[in-house]
């Protein structure tokens, strides 16, 4: 029987083209990993992740899985991965799991953070992290917004494609916290749509600036067209925080 | 009579070989920013700083001055200083002050900011400011250590080079903070000898890891011998934090 491994990962997103390993790119964090493993156990390594992230997008906790017949040790694993990575990826848990567990579709919630920057001088140490807005937002208004995200809703309006299969999905928190130089926007939802995250963030940053009314949301989720919703918001503001399993 | 503009300035040092322009090399902060304001100006400008920093350091308060005859507003200077700056440097305050301020002749005292990653996996999103030591150190002892370092000595034993000047300094306050995965070190003396901060961190770590006693301190105080003291500590754990006028 072949064991099945947990991965916690952390990176930087900066310089790759998303999580998913490409046909034609090998500049991906999957495929990085993937490498190291098989290098390191000495046979053709797949692994399975929570979910994607797009190109720039960082993560403070993806999960992933795979499976191998072989012997070797979690923490000597563990080591050997975080020699082996690029500086921008790190290995933080390695753990043997159940045969059943797969990261993908047991992963009950996620949350996203965004992180917004509206000082008016420049992000110089969190540069690659934020979204540089660079002007005060009206958090009040975003707050009132967000509250209408909340609950079980169908959120084609809020997708970067027309999807054939269900748009609905539960947004169970929304949290926004400013500090004296930016907002941090997590949510937390049961799955995210493709681009919904950096959609959603558009549409609570033109409500902020008041160039959309607050009951645009509801608009949107009644009506599901993309056109009504904000831009998508740039990826390095970006980062999959957290996942959470039963 | 001309105008004497102070500019509280804030960067990266990652790819820089340090605040100071040199002859044969433009890749130093004062550079950039003495390019920018020329051009700006239309002048050729030369800037004060309150001190070095070197190669790899980081600065989240520089303080530098300059002569113009120039009648831009302080606003104006601001905005364009910031949009022609490269990405990791950025003025922060633009300000008028009196004809004979002078960054570093009125600099009272000065507090430097060390970071030391204790945590065993990567510092992903904050490895260019860390310096990645990976391991516990026993912060009881570097702070015991750190009180020997208190008040009037003679630092030559901290120095990298042989001084013929005074080699006295003043430490006011050594504060250190250890979160989940970091200590901080934060210093503040009236004036800091060439390589002394990142030698103190050095031999701080040598404390903390048991190689070095905390008496030690003592004698590298008394017998100023660079060989004592510790290794120095690498350049990217380190940053000018505060500069303080009377």
């Amino acid at each position: 029987m072949k064991r099945n491994i947990r991965l916690k990962i952390r990176y930087d997103g900066t310089k790759y083209k998303g999580w998913q390993r490409q046909k034609t790119s090998t500049n991906n964090i999957q495929g990085k990993i993937e490498d190291c493993l098989s290098r390191i156990l000495n046979e053709n390594i797949e692994i399975f992740g929570s979910g994607r992230t797009d190109a720039g997008v960082h993560a403070n906790m993806q999960v992933a899985n795979f499976f191998t017949s072989n012997d070797i040790s979690c923490d000597l694993l563990y080591e050997n991965l975080n020699k082996y990575l690029p500086e921008d990826i790190a290995v933080y848990e390695v753990k043997d799991v159940k045969e059943k567990f797969h990261c993908r579709y047991n992963a009950r919630k996620k949350t996203y953070l965004y992180r917004i920057w509206i000082d008016t001088s420049s992000p110089i140490f969190e540069r690659k992290y934020v979204y540089n807005y660079g002007k005060k937002l009206n958090v009040d208004l975003m707050r009132e917004a967000a509250r209408l995200l909340i609950g079980e809703h169908d959120f084609q309006g809020f997708c970067k494609r027309k999807m054939k299969k269900s748009t609905v999905r539960n947004i169970e928190k929304v949290d926004i916290k400013e500090t004296g130089s930016e907002i941090k926007i997590y949510i937390t939802a049961n799955g995210f749509l493709y681009g919904m995250m950096r959609i959603i963030v558009g549409t609570l940053i033109e409500i902020g600036q008041g160039t959309q009314e607050v009951n645009s949301i509801k608009e949107i989720l009644n009506e599901g067209v993309r056109s009504e919703a904000g831009f998508t918001a740039p990826p390095q503001g970006l980062s999959l925080y957290r996942v959470e399993y039963s």
